[in-house]
């Protein structure tokens, strides 16, 4: 199991802790979106996974829970679909939430804890169990997962591709900090080398933990085009790109140290997820979809979707995944005028795109 | 499993955090001669574990594992022992790692995050998990686990006796916050009974989680002799309850306040151990032997061993455990001025008494 553990996970890959105006909690709306609609896609493949044949005691892991209040809404929507298709008969089940060490597994124990102590999710009748450390790598013994889910988290690479790392060939991807139309070639290809690595070592290391005849649905942001550039992957950090130029303009940070900063982030054109999927082997597609958000879908439901109110609610949920991995390079100073920059120059423009996530729904052959 | 599960468990009953000079980490020593003394008979248990035919994956459960240092020591060292017994064919290996949801998991993880990157304890071959409850009800599915192992848990119960809590009979233990020699004979019965009904728990919920031929190491503070309040289980909760007067008597706390507080622990009789385990009927009793560290074995080794020295260790280690529920009955003001009462009455008096506890090494049958 050694060989496939991934030591250089990025630390700092952590959401904003807490419950603040700042937090990953507070905003994390398109995530929680992207659960719902892959919602029908999951009842169905609980609903195949509970007509076959189920051993008494089954588990269940949820890969990158995270630690705000999507940490359980998945895991105890998952719970409740199986309650309900087993009936009387449910199978004892132990739940596994996954997520980076670094993820504040204390207030997920806690928030269970209230939830075990009075909740309505049925998860006081579940086994808890938090699983520290990367889903790059393997986290659990051979043959002992019934169900895998994980949403919002396969589009977080293991780290930044080594070739555009200060370390690595040193690549220059100029004033930007991800993918961009203006990105070399290099970069480009060295993103798409990272993700194929990736995926295919989270498929090799799920296809020996989940025993066979079990499911995974898997939610991540991916591209509906082969153009590995188009707006709706690359215009927000664009933006983001633009406002870190600003600060260098500023002076407040070095153009230097913006070069050799990049997002260990990818967006996988849905075609090159079903080769990786049909290449490793080990399980069967049977359903792949596109979930995509409208530009506004980053409000909740009811608000103003006016373009300052969106941008601004843009800028807090980008600011909440991203904040440790910036604060760590530069420090904490820029966090504040950098996402200042960052929506104001979303708002003074006039361009919206879609966010679009995949859906993919696994069976382990 | 619901019906074991005790929601009630204290969840104040966590040790002082971090690694300063006032937290539990600092202050285990006692802790960790007890885990030393427990060593031989460990290794014989674990030995005859991998003697037996041992199925390709295993699972191993600390539990009440805390998060000093002590909190990896122990399950590291079993996991050494199994690779040594088992050699090259060592089975592959997941240890949970248990306790109140209160605990700083996020602490233990990140200590095992660096241990494996580097360490050489042999972890980074196991899969590793954190389970948040009490283990005076269920925690693990059915049949699941091949070794527990319990360090210095067992003797805190999973509440205050009811009949001496605000709510129930209201049974006063004056000037005491645990039994002592001056207690009511209610109140020791109260406490026995706490522990009776919490023991059959633990033993109730571990003989559905341990696989037949499974084993269970446990090691607990008890008493070698049948009298309920021996000096060696009573003296030092009496410095305590003195130190609290000597606050009432400066006007620091209400005598009220102080009446209405026990501490939710018990040092069980050995023989009534015995009785506890073969009456639940699941367990075989393989080995059940008494450990007894000097006075001043709470000093670390080499240490000067004059009096003042130990006590101001002992004031230290009994902080590091208790202060969580004294703070949250008394509030924060008293701490220091408690503890530097505590410590002045140790040291003005000259009675020296053995720290005494159970080893218990139990055979599912």
């Amino acid at each position: 199991m050694a060989e496939i553990q991934n030591s250089e996970a990025p630390k700092i890959l952590t959401m904003n802790q807490g419950i603040g105006d700042q937090s990953y909690a507070t905003n994390s709306i398109s995530q929680s979106k992207y659960q719902s609609g892959s919602r029908p896609l999951l009842r169905r493949a609980i609903a195949a996974l509970c007509a076959a044949d189920l051993p008494s005691a089954i588990a269940v892991a949820d890969l990158g829970c995270s630690s705000g209040p999507n940490a359980l809404f998945a895991i105890s929507e998952i719970v409740g679909v199986i309650r309900g298709c087993c009936g009387g008969e449910a199978p004892e089940l132990t739940v596994f939430l996954n997520d980076l060490a670094e993820n504040d597994f204390n207030s997920v124990f806690r928030g269970l804890s209230n939830e075990k102590n009075g909740g309505s999710s049925g998860m006081d009748e579940c086994f808890v169990a938090g699983v520290p450390g990367s889903f790059y790598g393997r986290l659990f013994a051979s043959n002992s997962l019934h169900f895998v889910h994980s949403s919002s988290s396969l589009h977080w690479l293991s780290q930044v591709p080594e070739e555009l790392s200060e370390k690595g060939k040193g690549i220059r991807n100029k004033g930007k900090i991800f993918i961009s139309k203006t990105s070399p070639s290099e970069v480009i290809e060295a993103y798409y080398g990272q993700f194929k690595k990736d995926f295919s070592c989270f498929l090799k290391s799920r296809s020996k933990e989940v025993v066979c005849g079990g499911r995974m649905v898997l939610t991540f942001r991916g591209r509906r085009q082969p153009d590995p550039c188009p707006d709706e992957t690359c215009l927000l950090w664009d933006y983001l790109g633009l406002a870190f130029q600003a600060l260098v303009h500023e002076g407040l940070i070095e153009e230097e140290k913006v070069e050799s900063y990049n997002t260990p982030y990818y967006e996988p054109y849905v075609e090159d997820v079903r080769r990786e999927i049909e290449e490793e082997g080990s399980f069967k597609i049977e359903n792949l979809e596109i979930i995509a958000l409208a530009w506004d879908g980053v409000n909740r439901d009811g608000e103003s979707t006016e373009r300052s109110k969106t941008t601004q609610q843009m800028a807090k949920a980008i600011q909440a995944v991203n904040e440790c991995m910036i604060r760590a390079h530069f420090g904490g100073d820029i966090i504040e005028p950098l996402f200042k920059r960052f929506e104001e120059i979303m708002v003074a423009d006039t361009r919206e795109v879609e966010h679009v996530s995949l859906v993919v729904s696994l069976l382990r052959k």
